[in-house]
């Protein structure tokens, strides 16, 4: 399978990307990489490869681009080149760890919806305490989500879920601020009726205090209530690791203390790192389109590619098609 | 003034509640209070004093109760007593650790509504890292809110940080997924430029992330957004101090650092305790109503009354009503 990489997206591009993609070939034997961006400042961070392609350019999306009107003009961004790569056949998958809004844009307008998803949703795996993490979804693609389309993304989820991350029978929750059913706002009221009745592992209500202890598999909630709780975890888990520092480094003693369990603090704090599970899925696309973290190295960059890899062999766009056409089909039983 | 207390209300009642209201009224000469609840209870944990009264009753609103259901039917709640003591203006302002539902239909409908104000909004003081901690408001009241409702939020939610928490010219921030004017879904976007009319220090949006930082004096979000945020933080900060916990019992070696730092981590997360800010405030009611939290001790119950006592002596809701007044007459201009 071939995916399209696009090399100069993220905070480390394009040296870390460009060696993730390297590791990505010579781990997975059955992937060829195309790179979109600078050949030179490519070919500088790493060896020739027969798996790897370099398509040349030199025109970028910046992170601070307006995003729609970014992919319009920018015909040649590496991002638009690597959507375009997609949606012309040439690649089966797509990676960028470029500006998020611009990458939602090139995959709805150039890679495409898949019939009957009404809005797309941009899904990442976020950590749990026991390491097994749960996928959350809507992060952010769609603001103001209606209850069909929650009950579009439990569906796409629970596919993702079942998989590519193994999971049988994957345990979906509606984000809410009770677990009781009469519990939260029109939306999640509406939404609670519909899940109830798919033809999924609906187990109710999940409430954001218990995310990190893995309530759910799949997490479904509308794109400004989840993108705002993923940036309160990110916010008061980065507030109390710097309160700890501080604590940790205040006198002698402490200090004497913090040389003791170092290594431990660090795995700690790796526990919660969620590039170890891939970047954020583009669901409800005609082809898998992953966001990787702005910041990744080539560690997050590796695991994207085998999380593109294994929702084109296991045709998640397909599956995905085949399960809203039927859900449809019910609703007009 | 008088402030009447539900003693039967939360987790530590009658106990924790009751020895708060003793050390209230030996602090603070000019507080008298009402105690309503199970006299033989109450008279076994505290002391008489001439500054504390005892209204025996032995009906309870339970946290499992439906609320309204609760407040129409146990007419004789020490909830529903002592909120019907500020309607007959027996006392100025009243406290509760029960039932926040219950606490809110009491407020709404027998303490009732500063005029204009269409929807009042719970607001607590939550902790940042610089200790000076931060008002948000709405966190649960109305979670279906519109624009007009979180204009009346930023207002309230200045005068009481002007006049109670002492801050000159409250910076408001608009809570929001992103910091730029165009980010949000409908409701942030009609707010913003809402707030950026209202006779109020306007900061723009703030992000979730920022929040413990400490973006603004007063942060303005509907009720299921704020409830969500409110609880991801909290069940963020479990999860890693329940991390930090094993780690730091991992090994011998870990143990030992664990004791030489085990005092300073105490203090470290009690930072985060936001008991002792006082309660959650009812804003837009005709009188001051506090909810303390369900977990609260004698500390949380004693801040919960110095707040009270504060938003009497300041008289913050006769300050909203004339607020809200000016704004109606500005908009009709």
């Amino acid at each position: 399978m071939k995916i399209a990489i696009d090399a100069m997206g993220g905070d480390n591009a394009p040296k870390e990307i460009v060696r993730g993609a390297e590791r990505a070939v010579k781990e997975f034997g059955d992937v060829e990489i195309i790179l979109y961006g600078d050949e030179d400042k490519i070919k500088a961070e790493i060896a020739e490869h027969e798996r790897i392609e370099i398509v040349h350019t030199t025109e970028v999306i910046l992170g601070t681009d307006e995003p729609v009107r970014a992919v319009r003009r920018k015909k040649n961004a590496s991002m638009v080149l690597m959507a375009q790569a997609v949606a012309d056949g040439k690649a089966d998958a797509c990676i960028s760890a470029g500006n998020t809004g611009a990458l939602m844009t090139a995959g709805l307008f150039i890679v495409g919806r898949i019939k009957g998803i009404e809005r797309p949703a941009l899904a990442p795996t976020l950590p749990t305490l026991d390491g097994k993490g749960f996928l959350m979804l809507d992060l952010g693609a769609n603001v103001d989500a209606k209850p069909e389309h929650l009950l579009q993304y439990a569906i796409m989820g629970s596919i993702y879920a079942a998989n590519v991350r193994g999971i049988e029978k994957p345990r979906v929750g509606l984000l809410n601020i009770g677990t009781e059913e009469k519990k939260g706002n029109e939306l999640t009221k509406a939404a609670f009726s519909l899940l109830g009745d798919a033809d999924i592992n609906f187990i109710g209500n999940v409430e954001s205090r218990d995310l990190l202890s893995g309530a759910a598999d799949v997490v479904v909630t509308d794109g400004f209530t989840g993108n705002m709780v993923l940036k309160t975890i990110e916010g008061t888990a980065l507030s109390i690791f710097s309160m700890l520092k501080t604590t940790l480094t205040a006198s002698f003693k402490n200090k004497l203390a913090a040389g003791l369990v170092k290594n431990d603090l660090k795995e700690l704090k790796s526990m919660l790192d969620y590039t170890e599970y891939g970047g954020a899925g583009l669901f409800g696309l005609n082809a898998p389109v992953i966001k990787a973290h702005g910041s990744s190295n080539s560690n997050a960059l590796f695991n994207a590619v085998r999380q593109a890899r294994q929702m084109v062999s296991h045709s998640v766009p397909d599956t995905i098609k085949q399960a809203v056409a039927k859900e449809e089909k019910e609703e007009l039983k």
